[in-house]
């Protein structure tokens, strides 16, 4: 649609300026997928003549949603047979999942996502079979292309410890032979040198940074601290600033990943990162649930970007990554689900909601999230190391016309009081069946649900054909390998920390209980 | 229906034991309203002439939901325009919230929570008129029973500190004369004597619990501890062994009501009332999220019963209870939703799915809770403390025939790998839109959403004319009055604590962070 008026009982946004605006009876006009007006929709709708007229008075207009981190599980990986865990187990679990189509993957995972509200994502490629890992990302692209999404992408590499966190060959020296023969043929598909990674990134960059739908970034991405040396994490940064992207990776995830830095350097993760001189407001990192005071400073004063991914890291047991005292230390903080929300189904509007209740500490004065600050993360804030920073994520002119209707009549019914207001009434009720329709570069691709360019029924169909085959017998044999290997894997964190299985936690930055 | 034969793909249930059986092509078969049988579906069909057939092979069979807290607002706090807060600073805002209809709102409350699949409810009746107590009783007993629902209520008498943790007279002395008289008028209309509250139990059990629908128990209520003078606490306790009753109360919801033990008895709420003889296992706390370990080892070995919320302990700034150290000592630990569920809306599977997300602790071989026994918690344990305790909660023969059908279509499509167990897939995926049906002794209340005995939408309009009324002159005036309360009660607690405003916290029972 050349030009639209989109109108809004509310319109909310977070500014440039890190306040939140909220503005009543307000419309946004656009042309050609740029924002071209913001204001009060009586005066506007008086100063253009828009080609189509969206919205109406039971809507809210809020910025499209940013997932800052996601790997495009669509199927989740429990529908994919592998049950949440202690994120160390649960990587070798999953190794047993059955292959998949990547394009129909994203596909089906872009539409899912664009349903709950969000137009943009922070795709992060998992380390797939080297000699078909160009065609698995042109798939992956072309799924997110195909349903009409932003995109930023990135592929990991993991160069080393990838079987436990110390070194691969010290690590398979003790297990069975036969064992550790079938996990050296395995790693061994996946391998790739540093060499041929920047290769991989900067023919991909070349390829699709410039896309001519100007809507994918291509960034560089190193797995985490532990998986990456110090010189190709030094060679990221040198490949970051000469192309001007970002770089995505995990950092801190869980425990072990923390203690692994202050074993091997006797050093944070993010002091590490501090000494190499690789932080940076082109930085962001998922997860950062162990994070010291200290750690928070550091981050805040790189200005790089914090992904928080609360489902994430309650359902693989990492705990609750301290978001209070980031957003008070200035940290640019976004958040994204992970492929694994709390509801297995990617919901950023249910995720914002677990972020907004899980950061509220105990007691008159404490810390608490805002409703406000909770949009930021998934807008502005995740909007940040995209690549897209200063395109997205706020409604103002001349941005993006990347936006979401949310339809505010079950929220309302059969009562709203004047006092509650309408960002709280967001927060606290909306769900992926009040996003009324969701506008990306001005286009309409949801509207109440139905995806107006994508038969999602065409895309559903073929996945149940696909992964109704019976399980492939490499699977199978994946599957067995990595029950083989598990108790191997317990046993090396266990034997880390005789004492308590778990590194020493300390004083936690939020109290929820008390034993004593 | 006098009989009918109900089917299922899988039957899972706690049984009386503390284990959970998970039956393959099972069902159950009822004859009016009582379970007399549950196998396999071949078996049972070739045994048995029901007058009804239900379910199939694409549904789970699980016991009715039970949701072990509530406060009966349908209409949700957030909606009649009191915003999440600090649970002391929300009592008080919370005072400005309209009247209602009870008959209506009960009606709408139940219809809401069976339709995700709750089948019996620990309804509490805050401290409302006393002048008109009998009949907002009658309403909210009529709307219940109306709905199907089978409840165990109670009403609660706060007869100390209403209005802070400390005594009224002495906190009403420190307010302007205006306020404190407008407090005393406020206080004085659901004031009630200890007396007149055990005649109105009394009259409540008299007419109610032997109700010949055979669906509603009337348990005794101290409010809290620090609600309840010790003569109060000892005549509930009385009255309740009297009457063979349970007594249902809250209990250290926040850290201040913890700390207003030690302050004034040098001793924890729960070690208070070991010292009362108070516990039992005729006792349900709602809450209890600041035990220590030695309460949660008295409580253990009184088998009293804890009602975890842990939406509304997020949502009121008072943390996360101990339920993997409580589940570890043998506590009965129920759940509910208290009227704040995470999305506003009573569902007690989304509850189940946070708690099963909230209580992962960091690490390989730390606490973590499992899908078995959050089921427990909302059916078997929480049934427990219900007076129902012997006849629901567990799908077994001579029980009653309340149960739920959940559908698994979406939960396994496009996939569903035979790896993933089919309480994980429910625990970690099913919604409300996946309760197929809800049957209460044996009856079909709720197909695929729509209730088969009432008229949703005639409550709808009732509710939403009645609340399109006008803000009553009172309302303002109270809320007005509540507004001009808060900062006094936020320089209560403030001042309880001057170096930190809140009470000294200790070690945690969780440590999801760390600082150091």
């Amino acid at each position: 649609m050349a030009s639209s008026l989109i109108r809004g009982k509310y319109l909310i946004t977070p500014t440039v300026g890190g306040d939140t605006a909220i503005l009543n009876e307000a419309a946004v006009y656009q042309e050609d997928g740029i924002i071209r007006a913001v204001g009060s929709y009586e005066a506007l709708r008086s100063q253009h003549q828009p080609e189509e007229h969206l919205g109406g008075t039971n809507y809210a207009i809020i910025p499209g949603l940013v997932n800052s981190h996601h790997h495009g599980r669509g199927v989740s990986t429990l529908q994919m047979g592998t049950c949440d865990d202690c994120l160390e187990m649960w990587i070798i679990a999953g190794w047993g999942r059955r292959p998949y189509d990547y394009y129909l993957m994203t596909l089906y995972t872009a539409l899912n996502m664009m349903e709950s509200g969000t137009t943009t994502v922070m795709y992060n490629h998992p380390q797939t079979a080297a000699a078909t890992l160009t065609d698995d990302v042109d798939a992956v692209l072309r799924g997110f292309l195909d349903a009409g999404m932003r995109v930023a992408f990135s592929s990991y590499l993991r160069n080393q410890n990838r079987l436990v966190y110390g070194d691969d060959e010290t690590f398979l020296s003790g297990l069975p032979p036969e064992l550790a023969g079938g996990l050296r043929n395995f790693l061994a598909v996946s391998d790739m040198s540093d060499d041929d990674y920047f290769d991989f990134f900067e023919e991909t960059h070349r390829r699709y940074n410039a896309h001519p739908s100007g809507k994918v970034r291509v960034l560089v991405s190193p797995a985490n601290v532990q998986w990456a040396s110090d010189d190709f994490l030094q060679r990221v940064k040198e490949y970051a600033l000469r192309y001007r992207t970002g770089i995505h990776m995990h950092l801190v995830e869980s425990i072990y990943q923390k203690y692994y830095g202050v074993r091997t350097w006797g050093r944070t993760p993010v002091e590490h990162l501090q000494d190499l001189e690789f932080l940076g407001p082109e930085l962001s990192c998922a997860h950062a649930v162990w994070l010291t005071e200290g750690d928070i400073e550091i981050l805040a004063a790189s200005r790089a970007t914090v992904c928080h991914n609360a489902s994430s890291n309650l359902r693989l047991k990492n705990g609750i990554a301290p978001v209070n005292p980031m957003l008070a230390s200035g940290v640019n903080v976004a958040m994204g689900t992970d492929s694994t929300a709390i509801n297995d189904d990617d919901d950023l509007l249910q995720e914002m909601r677990l972020v907004s209740k899980l950061h509220r500490q105990p007691g008159i004065g404490s810390p608490a999230i805002t409703s406000e600050q909770v949009l930021a993360m998934a807008t502005a804030n995740a909007a940040a190391p995209t690549g897209f920073g200063g395109e997205i994520g706020v409604l103002e002119p001349g941005r993006r016309a990347d936006m979401v209707l949310v339809r505010l009549d079950d929220l309302e019914d059969p009562y709203l009081d004047p006092d509650t207001p309408p960002l709280e009434a967001i927060l606290g009720r909306a769900g992926k069946g009040d996003v009324a329709a969701v506008i990306i570069d001005g286009e309409l691709l949801v509207r109440e649900g139905a995806h107006q360019k994508i038969d999602k029924t065409d895309v559903m169909s073929e996945l149940r054909r696909q992964l109704s085959r019976p399980l492939e017998p490499e699977t199978a044999a994946t599957r067995q390998m990595a029950r083989q290997l598990a108790p191997y894997v317990e046993e090396f964190y266990r034997g880390l920390y005789p004492a308590t299985a778990m590194p020493p936690v300390g004083v936690p930055h939020y109290s929820y209980n008390s034993r004593t």
